[in-house]
């Protein structure tokens, strides 16, 4: 089983893509291989107008896969949000998996919460193993700040990698 | 096993990518569920840049995923090309698979060729099963002109679909 864990917060714009990008890259450095699974509420697009793989989903492909020497993807239709569960169990060859949102979801949480937005955290402490903010919180749960990443990645290190 | 054909030529820009679209529309029409797998002999760029999984790719992340309730989308990094029949076999839910490109694998193939571009077929008459083609050719292979839709389908229909 790959480890894996969410980055969650109450609302967009509090930092989650920002964190995660920091914490991916110090992983990086350390040597271990990283899955982002992102989870849009709406829908979303996510290749080039004009590009042969834009056409073919315009014409109406269900799946539709672009491989080559250095990377592969594909862009599917779904009638419903696919379970992360579901996600999860097809992901290979990584280390760890992190999920930007999926609150709703059971794994363990790291929260991001920035003042200006909330004062209050949206997870429950239970699933909670750390959270970064701008201000203190009342709180036994490792607090970092946006520039603790490499604390933040021996917290992560030390639960999920060891 | 969901049935597989590849549309090949022997140079880009002979029209595949249009000639796939037009079948995947008429295919749509008959109620089939399509998959397209394109192969591309470089890299390739998917995502737009500045967004959240344009982000954490450029961060490092060894595989990117964005899910939501109409689509599911993967970009992965490989270190060689992924085996076709290693892609085919992940694929569900779709009537059939059309791969664009893929000459040098063993798949049925209907080749597009132009004369401007070439006048000799790439492919072994043996692997071919259609030729899409704006001049006529000396061989027993099914031939068909670029507007030929609704026959070049009824072709794939009765090979591979019934």
């Amino acid at each position: 089983m790959i480890p894996v864990f969410s980055v969650v917060s109450s609302k967009s714009n509090m930092g989650k893509t920002t964190i995660i990008c920091k914490i991916i890259k110090e992983l990086k450095v350390r040597g271990y291989k990283v899955a982002i699974v992102k989870h849009h509420w709406g829908d979303f697009e996510i290749d080039y107008p004009g590009k042969d793989s834009w056409k073919h989903r315009k014409a109406g492909a269900d799946t539709v896969i672009i491989s080559s020497p250095t990377k592969i993807a594909s862009i599917k239709k779904v009638e419903e949000r696919t379970k992360l569960d579901d996600i999860i169990e097809k992901i290979e060859n990584v280390d760890i998996i992190i999920t930007e949102g999926y609150g709703f979801e059971n794994k363990p949480k790291m929260e991001v919460i920035r003042k200006e937005l909330s004062d209050k955290l949206a997870s429950r402490e239970n699933e909670l193993f750390a959270i970064v903010t701008d201000f203190p919180l009342e709180t036994k749960i490792p607090q970092f700040n946006f520039s603790q990443v490499e604390e933040i990645v021996n917290l992560i290190e030390e639960k999920f990698l060891k």
